[in-house]
């Protein structure tokens, strides 16, 4: 992505490595949309402290930053005796794994990872495979987003308004992103288009990190309340809908995303708008069966009862300065309990296509596909 | 309203009229949901700045201050010229209109009392008919409230699950609500059910007033995001949805109301679940033709881009005292604009039935029953 720090416009990843300094650098997503910094972790505990505590988040990203974590502790180890290593790199492996118990991403970035490192001979090689793995890993994520785009890319003419939900951008990848790719590629291609946000709450990932994202790469949008879109769609404000997803059932064409999703495509039906979905391969699930069979997840319910913001300091703005300090307020009634699923599940029937790196398919093609789309 | 205050259980009205002190008094609508307290209007300048700076606010609970407004006012007269009686009813009525230039609630109830005021006689008379004429029609609020709610807890049976939007409930009329209505008849009913209030972000009604509505009558309730109702609906978790309206077309059965009303009901007509809307007869506009016509607000961006809410305050924490230091907080990407359509329109064919004081009609059949509608 190209981000404009302190008015010099550079091109940064959500992850990279430093070599010298045996680093993972992260962009640090706690402190946006209000604040850009680049954080080091400098050994894979901190690493993994970073993932744990969301100074990352996102599939594709969490998923390098395990893969280069992997890589950080294998080379942070002095020795040339094999079984040492291997259980050193095993430590590093189960504490990076740890981080986010229930994420398959680091898991099966890191696999790859260990895959790669025991082709070596001496402790060294291995180092060097298991960074070498890391960086494909990292790489691949980012040519499959740019597949996504190039596909994607083809859906967007000049003038379309496209609406987007949640964040599925470069911030949730190592770049580029997946529901966004579309809009990236398109813009590079000089098309004029604008791009409809969904707050998204209750985490207002759309106003928060897709609004920046956007905003980052000059793409003309505006945040709406996750209320407004259907009427909108109502007005013809609306031409097509790009969102991505945490799982697409390859048997039944199903997609589980935030919470909001199911709602936005049932919209885009009745309004005969068309919804496509932008995923990596490695979002589809190929074992389970139906939708319904998706665990979904019930979060805190003071998402729900309240939001986070900054709030301008009086002294701040006496002083000209940003307002920087991030609170959370209760919004709601004090006494009243919410109820707080994450995702939702939204059939086929309601989605016009599935974006993948391979092509754009129907999502009842998947099953069909599924040699070519990397079913094992 | 039954509202508990310092432990006492009260029996309260969202505006009422003090004779001794000639006050008007209100809920203070802008403590809720986080401190309750009545606030009393001394003169009618007053009222009209209540009104206008929103400590009461919806269509009933205006109309009925604006009546006890005008009587305020008029009873504040000291001597016995009538002709200046009327010019200083003439200036306090304009200046209760101008409170809220665009709604039209506050007029229509101080020109019905203006009409009964003018069948007095002397001054001592028409200040009293004004005060009669002010008291007649909150109570008529009141009643038609009372006949939404029987007619409405028909449809609600033991273990339902309802869902509302926005708050159309008490606070918004003088006492009762219309969307609300039925809930708190079938609850004196002894009747058991669940209700889930959509958060109705920008301005989070639901989740401050109508949660703080049904907190105080007892009646088991979550807040949700409005992003999560369509989640609730595919896993059979909503039996029922009741809202309020702004406007309900006459000829064509179109419901205006707050923003994401419409997707509702686009959610529930999918889903096969009742969908209602309550409303007054003065509610219903005999004379536009299409809902497309209906002028729809674009409220300030601030709203889509922050929050309201309380912070609780580290000195309030320690000495575990209620947190209430009310604070906006800019939740969104600083550099990002938005969109804020402050209502929506839903076709009369998403529409199970409109609950009047009359009874409960199809959308389509209010035109055909115009005259027992209150059609002029």
């Amino acid at each position: 992505m190209k981000v404009t720090v302190r008015g010099r416009r550079r091109q940064v990843r959500t992850v990279t490595f430093d070599r010298a300094t045996n680093s993972v650098r992260l962009i640090e997503q706690r402190c946006l949309p209000h604040d850009f910094k680049i954080v080091a972790a400098r050994d894979f505990q901190q690493t993994a402290r970073a993932i744990a505590d969301m100074v990352v988040r996102g599939a594709g990203a969490i998923g390098a930053t395990a893969a280069y974590g992997l890589a950080q502790g294998a080379r942070a180890f002095r020795g040339t005796d094999l079984k040492e290593f291997a259980a050193q790199v095993e430590v590093v492996f189960q504490t990076l794994a740890q981080a986010r118990p229930t994420a398959v991403d680091p898991v099966n970035a890191m696999l790859g990872v260990r895959r790669e490192l025991a082709r070596g001979q001496t402790v060294a090689e291995q180092q060097a495979l298991a960074l070498a793995a890391a960086e494909a890993f990292a790489n691949e994520d980012v040519r499959h987003c740019t597949e996504i785009g190039r596909h994607g890319a083809r859906l967007i003419r000049n003038g379309m308004k496209v609406l987007t939900h949640c964040n599925a951008g470069g911030l949730a990848f190592v770049d580029i992103g997946t529901a966004t790719a579309p809009l990236y590629a398109a813009a590079e291609q000089g098309k004029r288009f604008h791009v409809f946000c969904d707050e998204t709450r209750p985490r207002s990932q759309g106003a928060t990190l897709t609004a920046w994202e956007l905003a980052q790469q000059n793409i003309p949008h505006h945040i709406i309340a996750d209320n407004a879109a259907g009427q909108l769609m109502q007005r013809g404000e609306i031409d097509l809908v790009i969102v991505g997803s945490d799982r697409v059932l390859g048997r039944t064409g199903e997609v589980a995303n935030k919470i909001g999703t199911y709602t936005k495509a049932v919209l885009a039906a009745r309004h005969r708008i068309p919804f496509y979905v932008a995923i990596p391969l490695s979002t589809i699930d190929w074992t389970l069966r139906r939708g319904l069979d998706i665990p979904i997840e019930e979060r805190h319910e003071s998402e729900v009862l309240g939001a986070w913001g900054v709030v301008a300091q009086p002294e701040a703005r006496a002083k000209k300065t940003k307002a920087t300090r991030r609170v959370y307020v209760r919004v709601a009634n004090p006494s009243s309990p919410a109820r707080n699923p994450g995702f939702d599940v939204t059939p086929a029937e309601l989605i016009t296509g599935i974006i993948t790196p391979a092509g754009i398919f129907k999502p009842q093609e998947l099953w069909a596909q599924r040699r070519q789309l990397g079913w094992r």
